[in-house]
């Protein structure tokens, strides 16, 4: 398949798919989660098993009303509990995806999280992938981790790079390539990232990382604009045209990404990595298409069987 | 005065203001730096000193022919020595400016460093400001550090504070409005840099750090977006109105500068600060319009004596 160039044909590929996933959603109290939910229900990507506390069910109540034959409410003492119900949900198969709504994110990640109960799958690793639909770029850019690992060891590293593969392929891509961001070319051990990267390019080249490219240190320019490579006298498959970005810490991933949506007029999609499932967790500042395309995402990731 | 909202308006204040400063140039023997002499020579902004190695004298011989009133050359046996020269027409008072031509950036840093014999007074913090011009930004944003602290300890952190706003106030800003970069809200002690920003916070509040507005930590977004903010219940003078980005760590500076270059379409400048001048040292990957931009802003921030 050729690889998917737009948030809006990540959508069309759903639909063309028949691909429906049923969304457990704990508490879409709120105007933003409504907005998601009500848009994916009439592009028929998704079904809907929503849990809220007793206290703030009327948003819940107006969607099944709606929408009976795909909106089913459950409800539970509190918001915590709402949190363990709809991971549950997941766990028993009634659920494809987690998604937050206006729930503390600590709080949500703690069912999520939980030993035995949760959605991480023992030595299991919990990451985050963003998807970013950039105007000045010639394709979609995935890059992690914006979200949830400070500094990535070098097993962090392995599984972000596997997941966010995996998410790679799932949208046609064959062999992703994958850019390991610092902010110049040179492996120093002042930058301890820098000799994860020297080690996890040798394990690609032993094939061990499974069917990628993989190229770096560099700085982000330089993996995706192929005019700052050749200035520099760097070729390879990867300089000016990467799939993958991975970030040496949250703080790059995190500006990366509220750089691009800012200044770099881009739509963002973003989710959680490393559980059984996808999970979903818009930020506050994240715009209302880009809280829908996180969910359109997680919808093509699907679960690791499909 | 008003301040400055353009790159162009920063031109043409040099040039209303009859400001020519006196640029000494290492090894000015690229096609880059000499675009950048001719465009300065012919906007009446600089005059030249150039020093060159001996068997490199031709752009800076025809640059001589052109103007030989503005352009004077100077030669020495190696780079090494041209860049020892250089800093040593800084030092007498003959050079307002040090500008990198074609010399590895560390061989002039090792001049500009030597003790005794350098730019750095005793003491000195040597850092990296950059200004960018940024279409979806109402004003210019200066940011520090992409290129030369990899960590800012505390004292450093003072440093880059207490430069970039001197070159602020020469923009035309009252108190420049400086915010903490971090990818959340909280200070952590788990993230060394939110300890230091609280501090930092607490001497500004004591006005030691003279007459700014300082907050954070807070993302990229909630700096430069008041939407951000009121989303997240945050309200300061900084919080979507910054002047100035402070980063926590020198992946995260050059991320930003990377990404609002490649895919903000802005235009950047940048220089050292902390030197007893401005010192010039453009990346190969920068765009001509930044190389002149970055020339232009030392050229403003001058001497500390004006």
């Amino acid at each position: 398949m050729e690889p998917i160039r737009s948030l809006s044909q990540l959508v069309n590929v759903l639909r063309s798919r028949c691909i429906r996933r049923r969304v457990a959603v704990v508490c879409p109290n709120d105007p933003h989660t409504e907005y998601v939910i009500i848009r994916s229900l009439r592009e028929e990507i998704a079904s809907y098993l929503l849990v809220t506390d007793e206290n703030h069910r009327t948003i819940a109540d107006r969607l099944h009303a709606a929408s009976p034959d795909f909106v089913r409410v459950y409800t539970a003492p509190t918001p915590d509990e709402a949190a363990a119900l709809a991971v549950e949900l997941v766990r028993t198969g009634e659920a494809d995806i987690l998604m937050k709504g206006l729930i503390n994110t600590d709080n949500l990640l703690r069912a999520v999280l939980k030993k035995g109960k949760g959605l991480l799958p023992e030595g299991g690793i919990l990451s985050h992938v963003s998807l970013a639909q950039i105007p000045l770029y010639h394709k979609l850019l995935f890059f992690s981790d914006a979200a949830v690992i400070p500094r990535p060891s070098l097993e962090q590293f392995r599984a972000m790079i596997k997941s966010d593969t995996q998410i790679c392929h799932r949208l046609g891509h064959e062999q992703p390539r994958i850019a390991l961001i610092h902010c110049s070319e040179k492996t120093n051990e002042k930058f301890p990232h820098t000799l994860s990267y020297a080690q996890l390019k040798e394990e690609a080249l032993q094939g061990r990382l499974g069917k990628i490219f993989i190229d770096g240190p560099m700085d982000a320019k330089t993996a995706c604009d192929r005019h700052s490579g050749e200035i520099k006298g760097l070729s390879s498959p990867v300089v000016g045209n990467a799939d993958i970005l991975i970030f040496p810490n949250i703080e790059s991933g995190n500006t990366f990404y509220k750089t691009l949506s800012l200044f770099g007029d881009a739509n963002m999609a973003g989710m959680l990595t490393g559980t059984i499932a996808p999970v979903v967790v818009p930020s506050r500042s994240d715009s209302g298409n880009s809280k829908f395309y996180s969910l359109a995402l997680a919808c093509l990731a699907g679960n690791q069987n499909d």
